[in-house]
């Protein structure tokens, strides 16, 4: 976080323990009038408080690793082979409400972290880490040296997700939308996982197919 | 359906039950060369057999009514307030792929299913219908006394969607993102249900959260 900026005229608890919050860490607070404050948000809605946060800087597949064990059940989410920023950004934000430590993405052959995914994230892009990696596979081998279990999202897996185990530390793998999962990211798969697919239209959205086998996980955990 | 396209060369037993069941139907096939079949596809991929289809015209709330009984378990998704033609074309492919009856959605206030929201909804447009109705609180009414009970998505519901029973005929309400159910809406909910929101962005996409509920109700039929 970089700076508060406070909307004068709120002189409640909340407004002053707040301000007392980032000034003891050592950040700037901005008393601003209500017209100006709502000319540095646009159109979005507040409620006198802003803060002004610095974008999160990408995370090394080093920093995945160390985070890994400082984490009592760690649930990463990776996109094998999505190319749209929409869906990146969507899946990030989904990333976000269900506490996913961090979004692995291969560094070719997908969407990168632009202003297009920055927008569909509403924000996760300041919250979730993104780790862009230059070989999935190695990365996905990595993860499980380090505890975790590896489950793929699959049309045709035999399993429903609610009868693979998401209760432990665990990867979650989503594929491009209509091809799925690469074969040597489907070979690193300890499980394959189905989701609802009785509809006449190819596949879900990867966004959606990954909020679906995220709260599976949560609910698993009893964490919704 | 208008017709089927069947591509020249195709003469197995699959592509001639096809042409039967056309024929039968009294549609028109035609057989055209690979080319040409691709040319009406843009890069969509298909296997040699395309059928055009009509616009699925929007059903009445008579329509939406008189189905109800043709239905086991009937599961209808309801949107209060959604504003954005790209989440109301996402919600729809996502109801398709579970298998929801149909989709209800307020007159005013709401997205029109124009060309944003069928590209966006993957071909569901010309699947699963959409009931425009002029006042939702009385149509969730009308459902009620049909037999449906009526559940709603809330952030701060007591109960999670899985402690919430969804096996029986259901309608899923979802509200504008950020705004949540309109107060009227809320108070024609049997249920409220809560989905997860651990993050620090505000809420879930709605087709997200949409996915969530629908992937529970799905998981409690175990009918995924």
């Amino acid at each position: 976080m970089l700076r508060v900026y406070l909307q004068q005229g709120r002189a409640d608890a909340r407004a002053a323990q707040i301000e007392q919050l980032a000034k003891s860490a050592g950040k700037p607070v901005e008393r601003i009038d209500a017209a100006r404050l709502q000319a540095r948000l646009g159109s979005a809605v507040h409620q006198g408080v802003v803060a002004e946060v610095a974008p999160l800087p990408p995370w090394h597949e080093d920093e995945l690793l160390e985070a890994i064990p400082t984490h009592e059940c760690p649930l990463v989410l990776a996109l094998d082979g999505v190319q749209d920023p929409h869906n990146l950004g969507a899946c990030l934000r989904t990333a976000d409400a269900c506490g996913v430590l961090a979004l692995v993405v291969p560094r070719d052959r997908a969407a990168p972290l632009n202003a297009t995914a920055r927008k569909s994230a509403s924000g996760a892009a300041e919250t979730t880490p993104v780790v862009t990696v230059t070989n999935l596979a190695r990365t996905l081998g990595l993860l499980k040296e380090a505890g975790l279990w590896i489950v793929g999202a699959d049309a045709e897996a035999p399993q429903t997700a609610a009868e693979v185990d998401l209760n432990g530390p665990r990867v979650l793998v989503l594929g491009a939308e209509g091809r799925g999962l690469r074969a040597l990211t489907r070979r690193h798969c300890d499980w394959l996982a189905r989701l609802p697919s009785r509809g006449a239209v190819e596949s879900l959205n990867v966004s959606v197919a990954a909020g679906m086998l995220l709260y599976e996980a949560l609910r698993q955990r009893r964490a919704t």
